[in-house]
């Protein structure tokens, strides 16, 4: 068990517009297994600028950015680490007494992931802030002749011709061994029986990367998982990206029974 | 027992130089046994300007003041409820939705607690900030001729005169039907023995208020107590100005009984 919150106890907070609970589950979940002084609170604003000051005046040990403040942040922060400064973009800040680090976790934990993978030619499916680090990490890592597949031209065209890729409005009809969805398609909610990639796509692949966390097996994993390839899930990208946070955190490594309970209680809600 | 830290999870706080564990302890624990979604920690801050924006930007519901920041904190607030007013001098900060106001509810305390005593004489030692607002209170409530005791004759000689009071450096050959202790002796520490008063005053006093808390039993209450004299405590007061920051923050009165609870084991470090 951790001590009573007192004087010593470290904030880890999190900066949403729509704060979600799985942050502050996971973090204080590992905070009791462990019997670590810290304690998470997951926030949003009106004021970003003022929020981040109050991050420096009050000691806030870290903070997880989220949409819409992971770009809006950077000026406001003394230093990106080299996962942020791949994709300009923040899901992490670190508090070194008073220096305030910028990381992105996202693009690290799919670095992580794919490593295992054989380099290939991709096709990803969307244009946002999760995409951009999902290719980026990609294309960082080695896989080549990427194609992003983005109904938003301009946003498609800007990150495809960032990274070297191709674009493409709708690829039903292309194949590619690796395919990766950043889309909500599969998605608890409206769009969750679409499949992101059709049958014959899925079957022709050697790998399957899907972004969506919840579920944790969307349509496409299951497909995917039927036909035998080997897949990264949502769900594994968004527990290691946690779990990096928490180590940059506390400095505390957890061990992976650790990290699958916290995972498990974090999802149970 | 109360929810789980989440996205709806309000957070209560403490700005001091040197935090403490009491607000902690006494308000977590009332947060847990009233089942309220409410978690409290303490802070400090070399930038008050910057804390107080961050109080602001993430909604913190509430912030107690201690030294050094209860004069210097009133330019950053919206307004000053009347007991902090009253002193110029603010120990709570209540958050509704943007707009902070001031409160002092060391002051207000004071005035409840001394309320069943009868308006007579004072003799009150000390000229620091509680004494300020302890000698507020008791002229507000309508206590007279009260005589400042301090050696420090610019802050008691402005306190003194502030209030319509007199002012001595030492007062040992005075007595009155009230003696008011606001200095450190009889406190846990290097003056746990000494007594602020001499037998001779408390023999001749009809009441004794003694503002430290630490411990809960002083050399000055014993003694009064011994006398059959009625007293205010340090604790009493502690406790009460406590309760009303909890129930100006949640909006919730604890019972008796379990702000006893909550008191007995935030004394219980």
């Amino acid at each position: 068990m951790k001590p009573p919150i007192g004087p010593t106890t470290r904030l880890c907070m999190s900066l949403a517009a729509r704060p979600g609970t799985f942050g502050s589950r996971f973090h204080n979940h590992l905070y009791d297994a462990l019997g670590l002084d810290f304690v998470y609170k997951a926030f949003t604003t009106t004021d970003l600028e003022g929020a981040v000051r109050g991050i420096r005046a009050l000691g806030i040990r870290g903070c997880a950015v989220s949409m819409p403040f992971k770009e809006d942040v950077i000026p406001l922060l003394d230093g990106l680490r080299d996962s942020a400064a791949a994709i300009d973009s923040v899901n992490t800040i670190v508090n070194d007494e008073g220096t305030l680090l910028g990381y992105n976790t996202d693009y690290s934990a799919v670095r992580t992931l794919v490593e295992p993978l054989a380099r290939a030619p991709f096709l990803l499916r969307g244009s946002g802030g999760m995409a951009k680090a999902t290719a980026t990490a990609l294309v960082d890592a080695g896989f080549v002749e990427g194609v992003i597949v983005a109904r938003n031209e301009a946003k498609g065209r800007s990150l495809a011709t960032a990274l070297g890729c191709g674009w493409q409005a709708e690829a039903e009809a292309l194949t590619a061994p690796m395919l990766v969805n950043v889309t909500p398609l599969g998605m608890t909610g409206a769009d969750a029986e679409a499949l992101a990639f059709t049958r014959t796509q899925v079957e022709a692949a050697e790998a399957v990367i899907d972004v969506v966390a919840k579920p944790v097996e969307t349509p496409l994993l299951r497909l995917a998982r039927a036909l035998g390839k080997p897949v990264v899930t949502g769900a594994e990208i968004a527990k290691l990206q946690a779990l990096e946070q928490f180590v940059l955190y506390t400095g505390v490594r957890p061990t992976e029974a650790q990290v699958a309970a916290a995972e498990s209680y974090a999802l149970a809600t």
